[in-house]
């Protein structure tokens, strides 16, 4: 795999994998990958993919979204003769290295993830015409559908066959999915899972693993009759004209990546980036019509596609940054007025898509693997939907008061409305109710204080905020904070957040970045996966791998 | 760490590690671990454990149950001066092989569980009493019971100073305890589980760490009159009588070990292992009394403790075993008349023990890393209890009808009221439940079935079964799965059904074994931690670990 930056930002012109199609009220998304146009040095034959080519699902999700309200169904299918998706290319696999690895799976999950979140919160409903064998991701990429139609043409399966052939798991939620989602007998689950040919026909419905098997000859007809159905049941409005989401500003600098709203400055040498998300710098629309107007210059959507790939930037293109300090900058009154504004047009579809996206940045930042502290310092505005970042780090620090000689808002945290429900984690409770786990009691009082800038030793006597220090300790204790944080390994810090950020209820999202996600790595490690005699590593060679049959 | 066979058998007179003693309806569990007494060449120092300390505690919580009805608290409490406990012993993990590491947090995490499991069931209800530092796993143990007290000497403290220290994570549930038993907030978590030095006094109990902070001059007094005022709100029966859990009857041989109602088969060239459980050999007792005058004779009973051992016995030292065939033998009206007993007698508190018991040696089936195979033939008696082993395995195959040339009942499940109750699994359902997420209408009728045999074809037809074959395909079938099954990556293996074994809700204890475990089984095979310039290896050196920086 390539160790050029990697970039996150496409748009459909540039797309080299996807096409994009419109039926009135469905969208079919055809994967037709381009076997030449994989970031590394491998092939991407029968529609297997890399990260390249899910960077651009992403991208289509996305825009599907904002771009296209009217669509109320999306059919994802392959663009190809016989074969829907052979999943995660196996070479760009066996090149890859252990962190290429478990940052790929990051972000496809995600996506993966966004999919279903666009079926339940956009009733932008997913569907899966699986026209081929589905091996793999490919089978997860249709488990991540609300409904799995699969052609009966007498040789079209879906498999998971990691485990047999390749001695890693599916990767991409695909346990999780079968047993949770599908809800697969788990002794089915087992069977399905260590068979490479996989399975078809009525034995795939009977096994709940598709939800119809259509033939052949009816196959197109079928698929979008279905897709017109579902659409019909979408609560999703008639008239919405979507957004144009334009290229995002960026300029990206060796220590430093500058977009309108957000920057990120890099300091290599400590271990350590800083991200300042400035608040708004305008009021807040006239109206509702007034904010499709900006479309995407609108602040909390400028903000959220800005942080986003800032996030995804220093996953992917700042492996040796432990740790990312938080700062914000600007008006929390003005925050909150946005927060108010979307709360207020909530019926509106571009309010709540830009909700549920927000949503979706908050929770990348929850999956990161880098610790996160947030510097609450005079002049920023950790307010309503920026307290979230507060909320979403390790710790936060607050300084007490003013400094010297600045005459900016002494520091400050504001709750809004947003830090009540409009940004649930994984685990369904909001940030606050986690932190609260203990004391839920506290979340009535707080609700008490929407609105009030809460300082110093308040936010600290209130459980907001880690630490507070006078203006002449902050230097020293931060310093000596970061030093000590960044001192440590970071594999340690990696699986110790991982588990301390996710207290109470467990879901299939927990679950796959949980559970899932650990024993994968935990089997990407091992040498009858990636050691020289490993199936990773063999694939493909003729040479069958040589396994240590010690069970662990 | 050695690597003589491990015995998880023992009794109080040959206990090195630690003591018990009685004050009416409270016991003292005293640690007070014999420095020259590890399993390898190391030194137990300040009350640090290796496995065999905690084969003690195991065995000595599971005695408390069954020969101690009388004690309705415990206290956990250290024997020596000015140390609580270490934690696990640094040396011995430095030393560990990575099969040995993973293999001690399971048994350390089963004994903890099995702590909670006595307060929450039993109502014999631990208490922990930190008289001195209590480190690592020295606080995993203590988070473990149901009350903390922790000594004011303004020196004692609480830590998991495991990531700062070792670049590993506190490795026996401390994170979720902290998370979700004793709801320390995540921000305040992150900063406890990186401070070395740990929590002390009043910000203790502030940060919910421990429960109540005790002057060192009132701390003996404070310590009984706490214990006496849990055990007071036992409900617990006054009048009983424990009784004596004599040395299990097992004969190990080279390939074979023999138990009264349990054999294990071991066929390491094919990498498998046939674990046999004969069904009663005699009529259920005539009275609970008579059941209490059999004790370790009763045969739900026996069957637990040798089955148990058993399963300790494979995982330990059998580590190149990677399926295990579960068969049964015997009468199936029998099992069910037991259970019936069980169920009858449920008021009483042995035969509530008994169940219990039974719960956990078929969770710790749940959480071993082999392949279970339940194998359904002519004969078996796989009913009520017995049918919770077709239920944990990961598939079952049955045999149609009978076999040439036996004239033994034809193969059959039969289900008895302890399949809707007696056994939930950590995810807190029960095994069919869990197997029929995706079904539960079909419990009912299931439910309807309560004491016919379900035969061959009906079996399959009901779920109950995964596959079933006829006489003549039997063999093959057997033979061509298995030769597969041990072909498999055992690590895949590990991971699938670590994932596919615990679909639906999950737990603190599930989060425990997944989540939790999978990520320290990653770390634990991480460079920083186990790597010549890894914290583990280097930890005592006077060498300070080298960190390779990348964030994973």
């Amino acid at each position: 795999m390539t160790t050029t930056a990697i970039d996150y930002q496409t748009e459909p012109p540039r797309y080299r994998h996807w096409r994009l199609a419109f039926d009135g009220d469905v969208a079919y998304l055809i994967m037709d990958v381009d076997q030449a146009g994989g970031m590394g040095d491998y092939e991407l034959k029968l529609n297997s993919y890399d990260l390249g080519v899910d960077i651009e699902l992403n991208d289509a999700v996305q825009r599907l979204r904002f771009e296209h309200p009217e669509v109320r169904a999306v059919v994802i299918q392959s663009g190809k003769d016989n074969v829907f998706c052979a999943g995660a290319n196996i070479r760009m696999l066996g090149k890859s290295t252990h962190q290429q690895k478990v940052n790929f799976c990051k972000f496809t999950n995600e996506t993966r993830l966004a999919i279903e979140d666009a079926s339940e919160n956009s009733k932008q409903t997913y569907i899966c015409a699986v026209n081929g064998n589905a091996a793999g991701g490919g089978y997860e990429l249709a488990l991540a559908a609300d409904y799995i139609m699969l052609v009966d043409d007498r040789r079209s399966t879906v498999a998971l066959p990691e485990t047999p052939l390749l001695a890693v798991l599916p990767g991409t939620g695909g346990l999780t999915r079968v047993t949770d989602k599908r809800k697969v007998r788990r002794d089915r689950a087992d069977v399905f899972c260590s068979v490479e040919e996989g399975v078809r026909g009525a034995k795939a419905v009977e096994w709940r693993l598709v939800d119809e098997v259509v033939p052949n000859s009816k196959w197109k007809d079928t698929v979008a009759a279905r897709a017109h159905e579902i659409a019909a049941r979408s609560d999703r409005p008639k008239d919405a004209k979507g957004i144009k989401l334009n290229a995002i500003q960026r300029k990206i600098d060796t220590d430093r990546v500058t977009y309108s709203h957000v920057e990120v400055e890099i300091d290599r040498t400590r271990g350590l980036a800083t991200v300042t998300v400035r608040g708004p710098s305008e009021d807040v629309p006239a109206s509702v019509e007034a904010a499709h107007e900006l479309g995407d210059r609108f602040w909390p959507l400028t903000v959220a596609r800005e942080l986003e790939d800032a996030i995804l930037h220093l996953r992917s293109n700042e492996r040796e940054i432990g740790v990312i300090l938080f700062r914000t900058d600007g008006n929390a009154q003005a925050v909150l007025a946005h927060d108010k504004f979307l709360a207020k047009a909530n019926g509106d579809w571009l309010m709540r898509e830009i909700r549920h996206y927000l949503k979706r940045v908050l929770k990348r930042v929850d999956v990161t693997a880098k610790s996160f502290i947030a510097l609450i310092e005079p002049g920023s505005c950790f307010a309503g939907t920026l307290a979230e970042l507060a909320f979403a780090a390790d710790r936060s620090l607050m300084l007490i008061g003013t400094r010297e000689g600045d005459n900016r808002k002494a520091a400050a945290i504001t709750l809004g409305q947003a830090n009540f429900g409009f940004y649930p984690m994984g685990n369904g409770l909001t940030r606050l109710q986690t932190r609260f786990l203990g004391e839920p009691e506290l979340l009535d009082t707080l609700k008490g204080k929407i609105g009030e800038a809460i300082e110093g030793e308040d936010a600290a006597e209130l459980g907001l905020v880690t630490m507070s220090y006078e203006d002449f300790d902050w230097d020293d204790e931060l310093r000596v904070m970061l030093e000590e944080r960044t001192s440590f390994s970071p594999d340690a810090m990696t699986g110790m957040e991982a588990n301390l950020r996710f207290a109470g209820p467990e879901t299939m999202e927990t679950k796959i970045f949980g559970r899932l996600t650990a024993w994968q790595n935990w089997i990407f490690q091992r040498p009858n996966a990636i050691g020289e005699q490993g199936a990773l590593k063999l694939y493909g060679s003729g040479v069958s791998p040589t396994f240590v049959k010690e069970r662990v």
